[in-house]
């Protein structure tokens, strides 16, 4: 690493291979805290060079046995393999919506994989800028692939797009026509489909149906997604699957899409955070600030409206100097 | 209304019942349309004075039966409805997630109840101003009463409680572990608590375990969330349910707590529109403004890190003045 500078100790901890100084770290980026960001910024130089694969998908589509089946065989290949669960219960104090995960988490003996959840927090947006933070921790620790499943609003989480460099949506073959509706705006966010519980009944016709949806368009950089078919059960599918994100990473590299992906990635994350500073800033001016605090009372009284109190103030005090 | 100011036309049609009017406004604040921003401020003195009920909850529990119920119910009284469902497919330009709002939306004879499907773009928080000021729009064309249907992010959407001046969490007897883990959570959000579906076998003990839950601990304005059971086949519960909800509306009356919810809402809303605000114009000067181009090739030639980058950017641009 030419010209890097030298690490703070908890940074060369992580790089070293120390799973406790990284669960220290992703603990702190969770939760905002400042000492996460030497330790995020020093190791941000070793990072951007492994593949992000999302699973995203509805909740109950096996998604936690799909992820632990894959990492699995990727084990067995002799891959090291990093995974976060956006655990999408957590915006309060409660416990974790996905049982299953503990599963996963008993694989603590192997050092060649980790398995961490992420509570989403409840702040609109704030989740991928952790989730891609948490993602360069696991790099910089030396796993060589990441995974990051995630549930999200919509029952798949366009936020994936933000985070993942290749983005598998997982469904089955009966979802009900709730979810069957849903699979045109799902070509926005999926570059691999994959219908999971194909030993169930319906398999071959979702996929078929999902098939000649993909045909009637392509994203916008070229790619035209893979349709696969898994079972956990089974097992079946695995390989391809996994042979469908691995086409999807080469074509990355292949067409240059990849440094087109990873810098919109990237401006959206500083967007993110600047946004999410401002919206704090306001939420806090609006109680403490006398100005301010008399806006929300004009407000509250019906004398101007939201949106207009909204336009004064972006325009007074936090326009773009 | 006293001293008010002329209405525009638009504004005017609209408070005098035309339904046509109505949609076409509608339509603007859903789309972001400037033209919607003279009606929406002309009518917001005259707003603020009627119950928003929140459904929320995941997808599958009955939601959108459970709610034609009740409007069917509080029409035959003779209250006027409005309902607002927030869609979570629509981040896209595909259809509908919820295939069964069609029922709702054939009450379209009766004047006295007005539906209306709203697209939640995947901008992330932007959907609770918008879903505000079409509640606004509904209360100003007359509705003595306005519900809020919408699944959002981790089963039931927390957003709920920016928009909703009572939230119901719809939930059902069996949800699976997954979301049975979820409960402690939902009593920062509910006000009532419905288990629909109640003539299915284990309501009686899904109803007790919510009771106990609610026992251990009690809103911080001093509220204990009721629960009830309904079910829309049977029919049963409906009036208990509605019972509830008048229960808590007394509630925000009797305690002083609808000024200060009211106000925590209007400040999170204009907090909201704030960043949107900034969040667009980072993301528009990243591509376009000389300076910010060069932070982000920075950015992406791991120069300096996401987070440092929008550090630099908030203190050098959108800090508060």
């Amino acid at each position: 690493m030419s010209g890097a500078p030298r690490l703070p100790p908890a940074a060369r901890s992580i790089v070293a291979g120390d799973r406790r100084a990284l669960a220290r770290a992703i603990t702190a980026v969770e939760n905002g805290d400042p000492a996460a960001r030497p330790v995020v910024r020093a190791l941000y130089p070793r990072t951007g060079h492994v593949p992000v694969i999302g699973l995203t998908g509805p909740l109950g589509v096996g998604k936690s046995s799909l992820l632990s089946a894959l990492i699995g065989r990727l084990r067995a290949a002799g891959r090291s393999v990093g995974a976060i669960a956006v655990d999408p219960s957590s915006p309060f104090s409660g416990g974790s919506v996905l049982g299953d995960r503990i599963r996963l988490e008993r694989r603590a003996d192997d050092d060649g994989v980790y398995f961490r959840s992420m509570a989403s927090r409840g702040e609109a947006g704030g989740i991928s800028a952790a989730t891609r933070e948490v993602a360069r921790l696991l790099e910089a620790a030396g796993f060589s692939l990441i995974f990051v499943e995630t549930v999200g609003s919509g029952q798949v989480d366009v936020a994936i797009r933000e985070v993942a460099t290749t983005s598998v949506v997982v469904l089955v073959p009966h979802l009900g026509d709730e979810v069957q509706t849903l699979k045109a705006g799902l070509f926005e966010i999926a570059d691999v489909f994959d219908v999971n519980k194909s030993d169930l009944p319906g398999a071959e016709r979702a996929a078929r149906d999902l098939s000649e949806l993909a045909s009637l368009g392509r994203s916008a950089d070229g790619w035209s997604p893979r349709i696969v078919r898994t079972s956990t059960t089974a097992p079946m599918g695995l390989d391809e699957l996994w042979a469908a994100i691995e086409a999807h990473e080469r074509f990355l590299d292949d067409s240059g899409a990849r440094a087109t992906g990873e810098r919109r990635r990237l401006a959206h994350e500083i967007a993110e955070r600047v946004r999410e500073r401002v919206g704090r800033d306001v939420v806090g001016r609006l109680q403490r600030d006398r100005e301010l605090r008399d806006l929300l009372d004009r407000v509250a009284a019906r004398g101007i409206d939201p949106a207009s109190a909204a336009d004064r103030l972006y325009r007074d005090r936090y326009r773009a100097r």
